[in-house]
């Protein structure tokens, strides 16, 4: 690898503070290499080219005069278009917001800028982070959806457009796209990272996390993300919970495969890997979690989809109506579920390293007319306990397979041990897309 | 006043701590009071003749060996019947609760009886909290309401039954009441006192609260009730909001004339009484609040009203109905306007040491089918600011008229200040009520 577009977060972090590259230089290649590939990928809906290269040359000027801002000094970032970015136009995937400009950088944004960080551009989405689909194709095969809502963030990090990228998750927008795409995404506990100024989906299902091509570089980019909210690890020991139930089952051939070949790689390498039951309400608190999105989304979009109800997306449209008819008895009774599962989960999480399922029940289907199912996503999205994806295989077609882990609220520490060394052991080969 | 019962709840301390009475002579003293009247006034739904007596035995033998528990050490209070009493039964208002005896005592109970109080029984309560009223009557004129939900504390305070009340509000059910019978009564801040083992009416909007027949001794409960909670007063000055709207056009013509005189002897004191523009929200705010209550109602009587309907009092039934029927989004919009229009009054009410209204719309309205009007109360459910009724005069027809005080959330000593300044200059009497 000898392109600077090639790099990681932490590898072109260190580039950068030891003078070896500059941020400018790092900038201008993955523009380039933007200019040469997404024509086919369409990740960016929008490169931020000006006011990068200024940052980027601000930022040299610190480096060169011995001032580094943080871990990400220098390091450009796809920001998902949901993220109110000052400046630089910010769509939430709808014509709707055309032209809309905001004044003022979101916290997390503000966040990333103060360690370093520089926004490279807008990540294409789905429409309001819905199911319409964003035009962005998977790098591994074009033909294939990388996912959604994220998709274009999970896309320009498998493509190498960007090391890293911002993405958030309602049901399963960081971790099914990141799966799809091959890269390592997390979706942190509730309320680990600022939502203000992050255009709400189903705002008591809201998370923001980080995409990477490794766990070093999800966990970098979540320690700035999260600031004061970022919990130690507790004791770390080597119990990974398999569900006996719900995801397995759920599971094609190929992706059976890649978990029983994972299961049994870290059973080799020593882990203790333990059938852990589900609690019985598991599935109740899925259901509450799929009331409350759409109950939430129905309440977001009320002013706007009564007036202007021709500019939705079809899929979208149709949920927006399903959530204006559910009641609000229904909508109290969801959250009263989603807590008493919720805490139920949370026991049975305590009693373990991490939880560790399929991240997706099959590899990113063949069109780009849908972006796949989130069904192995959205227990832990209403139940706001923190969730990786690693990549661990590839399909008969060649399209990735991951392993999803869950961990207790708070338990990100615990979840980058075990991602780490399921990243060590099965060796997946991130070349491919970097082609 | 020579007999025990007629003694406030700091009067009533003052002599059990100094040894010139006994725990046990106050609770005989009332017991024999409620024999003697409350075939009358109804405001008894249960007495705990045995246990009260018991409780006042081990606290004179506490007493005696200078062992005092708190400031209510021997003081016996009446407990509004939807609070969890241990062993003593607890029906909330409705036969669906008949038989039902709580294994153990509300958080605010233990925190009471720790304090030194005796739980001399269970008040009368409109159906749940809501509508259908209870058979109580006002202790000032028997024909009239005493409004409700928390009737049976307010009159037992007024009739002398018991020298302090604990009461539960959620539109106007303590400052109602509290109002109507002539008493003090303070609805607390949003979450100033434990709501755990309080059935729930709607649990965004509900408080309780303590009433007595002074200032000094709702103080005095509230202290206790809020333990940690309490805030501190910040400074006091005698700046007296009146609202340009809402609360004096509502009024009839008693309450009026009498509002004014308070206005006109507070004035003449040396108080700044200041006219205050309400926000343009604070209707909205109200509104929204009607809408939450609704929803929540009908949220936590789910289940039990789909299956036993017929148990339910009429008034409830059209509520639960009605609150059955409110969308999720049309929920969830309300508590956005609930956030906007409190943080507006906020606002206001932070320019002042309070907003002085007249407690209720009238005074109580004879007859025993309805509790009354609500109208004056319920800006200050939805909001969770806290308020406090003061008694300042009589109706034509001889019925108390009050003036309720608000707040900045945490205020309550604010409350106080002005209340007691109030209470020192209108020198309303409580004897009538007392015969």
């Amino acid at each position: 690898m000898n392109e600077p577009w090639q790099l990681g977060i932490a590898a072109a972090g260190r580039a950068i503070a030891g003078r070896a590259l500059t941020s400018s230089a790092l900038v201008r290649s993955l523009l380039e290499r933007a200019d040469h590939i997404d024509g086919d990928v369409k990740a960016w809906v929008r490169l931020a080219r000006d006011s990068a290269l200024r940052e980027a040359a601000r930022l040299d000027a610190e480096a060169a005069a011995g001032r580094l801002r943080g871990p990400l000094h220098g390091v450009p970032l796809a920001i998902k278009d949901i993220v109110y970015t000052a400046g630089i136009e910010t769509n939430v995937g709808s014509t709707l917001l055309a032209g809309f400009v905001p004044a003022e950088d979101a916290p997390l944004v503000r966040r990333l800028r103060e360690a370093g960080a520089i926004v490279l551009g807008k990540s294409a989405m789905t429409e309001f982070a819905a199911m319409d689909p964003a035009p962005t194709r998977n790098p591994w095969n074009l033909e294939h959806t990388p996912g959604g809502s994220s998709s274009g963030s999970a896309a320009a990090v498998a493509a190498c457009l960007a090391p890293g990228a911002i993405g958030t998750q309602t049901a399963g927008s960081i971790i099914r796209p990141a799966s799809y795409c091959g890269v390592v995404g997390l979706k942190p506990t509730y309320d680990a990272v600022e939502r203000a100024g992050v255009f709400p989906c189903a705002w008591s299902m809201d998370h923001v996390g980080p995409m990477a091509r490794s766990v070093e570089d999800v966990a970098l980019l979540y320690a700035t993300l999260a600031g004061d909210h970022k919990h130690p690890a507790g004791e770390i020991d080597m119990r990974i919970g398999v569900a006996d139930r719900y995801f397995y089952e759920r599971a094609d051939h190929d992706t059976r495969r890649a978990f029983e070949e994972t299961v049994k790689t870290l059973t080799a390498a020593g882990a203790r890997l333990v059938q852990v039951k589900l609690p019985p309400s598991f599935e109740a608190g899925v259901d509450a979690g799929i009331v409350t999105m759409y109950a939430e989304m129905a309440a977001v979009h009320r002013q706007r989809f009564s007036t202007q109800r021709e500019r939705y997306g079809w899929k979208l449209a149709c949920l927006l109506d399903a959530g204006g008819e559910v009641s609000a008895v229904d909508y109290l009774r969801a959250q009263q579920v989603r807590r008493i599962a919720g805490a139920e989960l949370s026991s049975v999480l305590s009693q373990i390293q991490c939880l560790m399922t399929p991240s997706t029940p099959a590899p990113a289907p063949k069109g780009l007319g849908a972006t796949g199912d989130w069904t192995h996503n959205l227990p832990f999205s209403s139940s706001g306990h923190p969730a990786l994806t690693v990549p661990v295989s590839l399909s008969g077609a060649g399209l990735p397979i991951s392993v999803q882990l869950a961990a207790r609220h708070g338990g990100e520490e615990r979840l980058f041990h075990c991602g780490s060394m399921i990243e060590r052991l099965v060796n997946f080969s991130h070349k491919a897309r970097c082609r």
